[in-house]
């Protein structure tokens, strides 16, 4: 009996070479000193260049997917909090109370929750939420694959559906959020899988454990990577290391670059997606661009693997998208900028 | 015959102690972890403690003042731009095509520009625009006095009163801009003079001179600091080493915290500024935060001595305000979050 195999995701065509010069080359010539604009210039040149078209279009469609799921190894005080707080958070999104919902409002940006892998069964909420479910919780990874290959095969499927759906939807950028206890672990471990780090480099204080926590956090990072030796597959190393709430999001990722629209990056766990869907289907990257520098030290060493600046760094560390999301104004601004500002050549004497 | 004294400005008083602790509770109870939220909260602290308010309310009518001025040392290779470039840059704001306008118009900031020390007469402007001018240029500081006492006297009087008026329309918050080619030498000055570094530590690029500029700019900071010798009260340090329109700046500034306004500081010339309000009217500090952390290095000095960690760094060196309104969505965003967020005692198991 063979595992059915999903349809490889189409390889990601690179955004467009000749715009991204436009774009640079006008952004040299606006009214101000060559670079005075930093960063800003950088972001609305790639935007320019996803979209085609310089200047770049102002992206008002903004539109983030939170996915939430529980992780094994939340049994094995690699957190702060307890399992239970996953569904909590996930009601406290739909109510509006939570801080990806407070950002999403103030910097209008549509925002959907879905639980892939929640360890419960969130009476009373919209079946919509659950629509996407692949499991109860994943595995714990330091003991256990965290999903099997046809889980993971299923959850990228629903990924590239759900990415299909914002599309539809006339997503002008795109954002992911996680939501879950103890998901920092899993991240670590895939990052540090990827990447050939250590446990001990691959390891924060995600939402804050002390010393001992840390130390049970590089134990089962480092049971995890031992469990997983000579694995390499993108998808073998989810259904090894990662979850199924992972893997939905990667799936979002390669489809959204396959199909053209740009992903602004969260923090850590976004980030390890970021690096999956990267090995996953080679060339997405380029579509990606990253929010905020996170606490963690393997979100920064993931973001120098992709070769991404991020734009804030203002020690956030609670996930949701948050991080992406308070950076939105920033993309906006630079694309007006890049659209709106005289040129040097147009000024008065 | 004596010059005219201008009244001193009233003592700032603190913002409120009580709200301040009120708010840094308020931060630890919402739906996340503790300090999850990074320098969000601080900023969502700090403004809680100015309105005297807990939650903050998330600053709509933030207004934004730009002080543009010539400078003498201009004139002497410190700039990589000619000194035509600043009354062009003042047209440019007024049409809506300067980075300050497009930033303040997608940021919803009121944008104001004003002519203090333009080497022009700005012909056919509004006259409103040049109503609280001081003079034409200021003077090259490394060989003369920037400006005479009696006009900084005037200039500080006349920030007072444009501080007054934005304040009586209404403003939730305040933002300085600087604008006029060559101003980094004086600003540069001014910190290596409060703080007592050497020319070479408060010398940066500016708007990019090459190296052999920088020297230069070293060689001007280095005569101007050995001119003005022995000199350190605020306003004379101002009249030797600053200009007209970096007065009207402190003027406003030390205005705007006696009357319990707060303001977003943007780079270094915002900040050295600042570090002379603070001199001249001790407590202003606290009425100030920092939107961005500037490429010149006499501005990172500056905020640390004012201590006051930055919430952008992307490199920018546009001046005009650009850092700071560029970071009004960041303080709207952490009014908001600490407003509006769920209490974690309030979670729904």
């Amino acid at each position: 009996m063979s595992v059915p195999v999903p349809s490889a995701p189409s390889a990601p065509s690179a955004p467009s070479a000749e715009i991204r010069s436009q774009a640079a080359a006008r952004a040299e010539a606006l009214a101000k000193p060559v670079g005075a604009l930093g960063e800003l210039e950088n972001v609305a040149i790639w935007l320019a260049a996803c979209q085609g078209v310089c200047p770049p279009t102002v992206p008002g469609n903004v539109r983030a997917v939170v996915f939430a799921g529980d992780h094994g190894v939340s049994a094995h005080g690699v957190s702060a909090y307890p399992r239970e707080v996953t569904p909590a958070m996930v009601r406290t999104i739909l109510a509006g109370g939570a801080g990806i919902s407070v950002l999403a409002k103030i910097n209008n940006v549509h925002l959907r929750v879905l639980d892939i892998a929640v360890d419960d069964d969130l009476a009373g909420l919209p079946v919509a939420v659950s629509a996407h479910k692949i499991r109860r919780s994943s595995g714990a990874i330091n003991d256990q694959d965290a999903c099997t290959a046809n889980e993971i095969d299923r959850a990228l499927a629903a990924g590239a559906s759900i990415a299909e759906q914002e599309i539809a939807a006339g997503a002008d950028l795109l954002i992911i959020g996680d939501l879950g206890i103890g998901n920092t672990t899993p991240a670590g471990a895939l990052i540090a899988a990827v990447l050939g780090l250590s446990a001990r480099k691959a390891t924060g204080r995600g939402t804050g454990v002390d010393d001992a926590g840390l130390r049970r956090k590089q134990e089962v990072i480092d049971a995890a990577l031992a469990r997983a030796a000579g694995r390499s597959e993108p998808a073998d190393l989810l259904a090894a290391l990662g979850s199924a709430d992972f893997a939905v999001a990667v799936g979002f990722l390669v489809t959204a670059a396959a199909a053209g629209v740009p992903v602004l990056l969260d923090g850590l766990i976004a980030v390890a997606e970021a690096l999956l869907a990267e090995r996953l289907s080679p060339g997405s990257k380029a579509w990606f661009a990253a929010g905020h520098r996170s606490p963690e030290p393997a979100q920064s060493l993931a973001l120098a693997d992709l070769g991404l600046t991020p734009l804030l760094d203002l020690g956030l560390r609670l996930g949701e998208g948050t991080g992406a999301v308070a950076a939105v104004p920033l993309v906006r601004a630079a694309a007006a900028l890049l659209g709106e500002m005289a040129l040097l050549a147009d000024l008065q004497p």
